[in-house]
């Protein structure tokens, strides 16, 4: 395959992969995100079946691409300018986003609410995927198609989608609903089967959203030191989802 | 308590604080760190004896002090470009390092191999003393007392102090060691008992040192799906802490 070549910085795919990064509501109206590095690319060619770009700054060290994928070199100084990392790989990629289905809620899912920090939604997806259990986004969740979320996820997004789901939606699911959460009815989280429930964990700061919480067949807590507050939201769900696992 | 008036950014102990936050070698020669905000001001005042000086914008917003202590009231913008927060809560303080003890070695302990990011080293720090599990830092580890560990820590390294250890003082302990890595002959973390063991983590990139690993009694993994290379370094110590817990 011989490479396109691109020398400009104002070529228009440079500029499409710059908002492609930045830029939610473009991703959205796209439908296209965009990764970095060839872990990540090799992830994308043997699981995710939406690549659609790959930029390199050297053709040769490029994996073979379906026919479909359109393949652009550029040199290594604008490849500096156009990556986020501080130390580019040579290689920037981008992927149609998903398909949007209705999600199927399931008991043994893990719901997330309002996780905000790309890096603790990528290490949660990460953590997920190897355990098996599939994630739902609840609404306020970060973009799990941003960069630096893709990138912390190690690729799990594009081996297992995320589900959006609202609170309508999983309340009429009719599945039990477990919340990570204090309360004087709340339970250790060995004491029951979490893989009966859709498990729900709420962000470091504001916890679990009231509607959800009120919404929740049970609460359940990792018991700790007392004088501890509490855990990282990663680590907690990292901890449940170890629980969970199938 | 009568504050001291600071207006100054030449003054020394402000010259003072701005090395503390960021030289290792300042900290280890002064004996001294820094930390920021008043939930740790709180945990200090609460489980820890060393605490030295305390600054602050607005000496009526400060919890009562040890007489000991140095009280210092600075104008907002001086506290604005001392603090390392985006958002100054409007202390900082600093404490004596804790006195370094020959560290008693006994199993049911973690010991972290080389772990070097600081926020990974306080998240790991803070699990631990959740899980009422003693950490012990090898070599080459990220300095605890840095201002990101501290914080990430939540004020762990506050309550409970971690000790350095040598491999060589490991070894001549003759407790077990259990290393945490792949290996022909690594067994489920659930099928031995964690507590009779000094369980070692190994760094995100290089995993655990050769001499650790070679001097393991035992490999122990945590079982995840095949096509997953590896867990996040702060997650697998999450887990790993999880299934040590008192």
């Amino acid at each position: 395959m011989q490479a396109e070549r691109i020398t400009s910085a104002q070529n228009p795919l440079i500029r499409h992969i710059k908002k492609l990064q930045t830029s939610r509501s473009y991703r959205m109206q796209c439908g296209e995100f965009v990764a970095d590095g060839f872990k990540l690319l090799n992830e994308a060619l043997k699981w995710y079946p939406r690549l659609k770009t790959v930029i390199v700054t050297d053709e040769a060290n490029c994996p073979e691409l379906p026919k479909t994928v359109r393949l652009v070199e550029i040199p290594q100084s604008l490849m500096q300018s156009v990556s986020s990392m501080k130390t580019p790989q040579g290689v920037i990629f981008t992927c149609d986003l998903p398909k949007q289905m209705q999600a199927a809620i399931e008991p043994g899912m893990l719901l997330l609410d309002r996780i905000q920090d790309p890096g603790n939604l990528g290490t949660i997806l990460r953590t997920a995927d190897a355990f098996g259990v599939k994630v739902l986004l609840g609404e306020g969740c970060a973009d799990p198609y941003s960069e630096k979320t893709v990138r912390a996820s190690m690729g799990a997004v594009l081996r297992s989608v995320p589900q959006s789901v609202t609170i309508t939606q999983l309340l009429s699911s009719g599945v039990p609903v477990a919340a990570t959460a204090l309360s004087n009815e709340a339970v250790d989280i060995r004491s029951i089967n979490l893989r009966d429930y859709v498990v729900v964990i709420g962000s470091e700061g504001q916890g679990i959203c009231k509607e959800l919480l009120e919404a929740a067949d049970r609460c359940v807590i990792i018991p700790m030191q007392e004088r501890c507050e509490s855990l990282n939201a990663g680590i907690a769900a990292g901890i449940v989802l170890w629980q969970m696992r199938k």
